[in-house]
């Protein structure tokens, strides 16, 4: 069961009740996934800024109301708590933690300390269906493992506290379809649209494509170049370097399925 | 002289001398115009939030830096209080003034009251360029007047203390070049984008085309279709329904004229 042609909300739902726990690569083609950043309300203003200034990165799908566990716009009825596979827990930008709920820490949290604030960043694994649909393979989903990802050089535009350097995506896509994979991805800017970088990993300050930072590594073939996307991970990256008291994350590659189709996103 | 193929930076410096006083449309081929909104720290947040929830109506262009007066992504070394041509000051809602200059009004509040931040919304008049590149015509622009604006029924995305419906500005387009008009402007989401209307005044809520709501009235032939845009006044009119205690825009029409190319936006 690989979930591609499930309905996001059904998908949610196994999440929630923990039949899936896995990264969400593949699922739900045709609809948004998100990367999850939850925040207090006070660093709240350095990420949206952060957000505006960096959406090659930071593509933003919605931003919570303070306080609230749900995301109206694009997945109305979800519990932004309890619907993504795998969370990760930071206090003082350490990750104390990984839980497959937070809604009692989120709660605790908020009792406690005061609101919480959640941001929803687009995710490459939105275009992996159109890529797909026009013969270009995506490697990862192939060999059932999670996208690699890797620390870059590549600067972003500060904001507040928030400051650091973009984390890519890669997959090896053959020579020959490259440029078809950089028109169908472009097309598709509210999940990270273009590659950022093509071909050359050292360029951009990856010294070893076999050990990604986060995710898994993948086979590239003979005739295959690595093609880089700006990643969602990149705002948790970043958020770490600040150092903030207390913060959630989705886990990478375990995304939040939206009930946003991309191409409506593509118009929006 | 139409200023139509000028540099940027040099249509600002004649606006910040006083040589140019009139509305923007039709000048700086090319590059991206935008809305000013400066508004009290303590009510960005819902600016920023509203913005993102909206960016059909608001397309974040550049957030400026608490209590700077400069917009260093867009148009360096520009003075967000000297160079748009006419700007509007709102006290508690209401508009209290105009001014050419309004470097002298920030400083003041800043001293005694706290720091400004200011939001650049794209705006139509950028892809004016590229609708005249395909013989589309832009009636305001052959009028030699200003774009005419109005207040519609189309409800916009809450957030905080903002809420109401959608601005847009409006042209006349022969109906046969109704589509390419749509292709063209889809292309171009950080200005706007896309038609949100076309053709029937009466759905959006438009009771009188001829008396816009800001801007002039412009003619509209036999065979042609009045076809409308998000418009950037949007955030102005959401924000003085809320009656914040300060705030200072543009006039409508008097944009700000930005270094950002239109052709690099689009990918950006």
């Amino acid at each position: 069961m690989d979930y591609a042609e499930s309905k996001p909300s059904q998908v949610r739902e196994l999440i929630r009740n923990g039949i899936i726990d896995g990264p969400t690569t593949g699922m739900c083609n045709g609809y948004a996934q998100g990367n999850l950043v939850i925040l207090p309300e006070e660093l709240s203003w350095d990420l949206l800024l952060f957000c505006q200034r960096n959406p090659r990165a930071c593509p933003l799908l919605e931003v919570s109301d303070a306080g609230s566990r749900s995301f109206p716009q694009t997945a109305k009825g979800s519990d932004i708590t309890k619907d993504i596979p795998r969370y990760r827990i930071y206090e003082n930008g350490i990750c104390t933690g990984e839980s497959t709920n937070i809604s009692s820490r989120f709660e605790e949290y908020q009792k406690t300390k005061g609101r919480l604030i959640s941001f929803l960043i687009g995710c490459s694994f939105s275009f992996e269906a159109e890529l797909l649909e026009a013969d270009i393979p995506v490697r990862q989903i192939e060999e059932g493992v999670n996208v690699p990802m890797y620390n870059t050089n590549i600067p972003c535009i500060s904001a507040g506290v928030f400051s650091g350097t973009m984390v890519v995506s890669m997959r090896p896509i053959p020579h020959s379809k490259v440029p078809m994979a950089v028109a169908v991805t472009a097309a598709m800017p509210k999940v990270h649209g273009a590659p950022i970088h093509i071909g050359y990993p050292e360029f951009i300050g990856i010294e070893n494509i076999k050990e990604p930072d986060y995710g898994d590594p993948v086979t590239i073939k003979e005739g295959e170049v690595p093609v880089f996307w700006p990643c969602g991970v990149t705002p948790q990256a970043v958020l770490m370097n600040s150092r903030p008291s207390f913060a959630m994350t989705h886990a990478p590659g375990h995304m939040f399925i939206t009930d946003v189709k991309n191409t409506i996103l593509k118009y929006s």
